[in-house]
């Protein structure tokens, strides 16, 4: 299978470890704005060869990864869409998926049934393709948002391809999709910055930070997150974002008033919510 | 040394763990409302004997520490007064200085220079005296917060008793410390639990949490901890924890305002704030 993977990144650069670890990648070419990245691919092994454009990389490929900053998608795809061979297949790792379907639907013309858009629910603040792991989809999910007008061929291969990656595969509509990972994901990253940001912005903020611990460490690791992939994600998934921070702002001005008058019941019944339903949503990897 | 642990917990069977380790224990002691606190303490070989009540406790006791949620020690101070020796040095672990300090000046009476409040920088989500780790200290801070009427004497003993826990120790106002705690701990745990309770709260809540990945798992780690012991540094604390909340939501509602009308440029100064503090704070253990 050849491979094109634009956007060089930990992402895309673990699929390609995965793929190249289970033997499914002759050749594997790749584009990023930024020429340092492709070259960090080719002296990891991840990528062959390096393309002067979008749609330099995709000329001769079997299968398209567009694994950029769901803001950048809508420029990929019209940038590769005269280029894509009738028979490629084109996916993406964005992770929030109406937008980029709305995208893709709008400048790919007739290869718009060869995108499957795709969510693969795996992670680390650590960007760049240094940071790739060919595992780091082992027994993660991926979810597929395909539409009516996809291509059930281009599905099926996109779908084994994540399995092949270690992932459990699964499908779902994409407005379902965004309104789920605007509450699991997108809020928790907006809130994470949002603390660091208060903090650092107080007058001796600096000097607060010194002494946070553990807690601190666990709740802003996603602080350290890329600024711009994660300001495309809250734009792109706006509508659905800014619904549930409208909930939780009215959560904290409840918990605020219960603070500010000593309100012991509201704190604890808030809390044991919280506590109850975080044990049982404890995954193994927790006793890591 | 004679040491009196009231309440059993993972904290304090930390603290006897080290000191047992050091060779500094000849016989402790524990109290916990809960009898099976105690057991398992016993069992792990923390505790040598199970006291039948605070003043029981301490009624040999070279040192003094108590380990409960702070809510509760004011009445423990006002049990333990009576039946202290004369020459036994006191100490707390609460994560709230100001509130611990005036419940024991208010009943502590002649004992109160002899008492040394202290806040180890350590802790896991996981409650319970089977949690207890010897090692939990090793190159973590303990901020003592002594007063003018503090013992000089009893400040130096207590601080050595720490670091022979691995520990740096530090002195601070304890007004001071409760803002920069209300900062970099109370509020990301209130903030934490409230992102589970209003997902929770949901109609499809259930339904999202499950799609929580490897970003969710660390944000809401603490969201598993101690709803009481939370509840009582919130309320101890409510005056530095209510400032800091309410700047953080004057923070958000500036956010919610960028989202809504698609203000990129706030969102990307925002979180690029964040990202720079963050990963400038980043220290070795986010490495593992």
């Amino acid at each position: 299978m050849k491979v094109a993977l634009v956007g060089v990144g930990m992402i895309g650069g673990s699929l390609l470890g995965a793929w190249r670890q289970a033997g499914l990648v002759t050749t594997a070419t790749g584009y990023d704005i930024e020429a340092k990245a492709v070259a960090a691919a080719r002296r990891l092994g991840l990528v062959d060869r390096s393309a002067a454009s979008v749609a330099d990389a995709v000329g001769d490929a079997d299968l398209v990864v567009v694994a950029t900053p769901v803001g950048s998608m809508r420029q990929v795809f019209a940038d590769l869409a005269p280029a894509l061979p009738a028979h490629a297949v084109l996916t993406d790792v964005g992770s929030t998926k109406s937008g980029v379907i709305a995208d893709a639907r709008a400048v790919l013309g007739a290869a718009f049934p060869r995108f499957v858009p795709a969510h693969p629910i795996a992670g680390k603040e650590l960007p760049g393709v240094e940071h790739s792991d060919a595992r780091l989809f082992a027994g993660r999910r991926v979810v597929l948002t395909p539409v009516a007008e996809t291509s059930a061929d281009a599905v099926a291969r996109v779908e084994r391809l994540f399995g092949q990656c270690g992932a459990r595969v699964e499908r779902m509509d994409a407005a379902e999709h965004d309104r789920i990972f605007a509450a699991v994901s997108h809020l928790p990253h907006l809130l994470s910055f949002a603390l660091v940001a208060a903090i650092g912005s107080e007058a001796e903020g600096e000097r607060k930070l010194v002494y946070g611990g553990a807690g601190f460490r666990d709740f802003t690791r996603i602080a350290a997150s890329s600024p711009v992939m994660w300001r495309d994600i809250s734009l792109a998934n706006r509508a659905a974002l800014g619904d549930e921070l409208r909930g939780y702002r009215a959560l904290l001005d409840r918990l605020q008033k219960a603070v500010d008058e000593g309100d012991a019941a509201t704190l604890q019944q808030t809390f044991e919510l919280a506590a109850r339903l975080r044990r049982q949503w404890a995954s193994p990897a927790d006793a890591q």
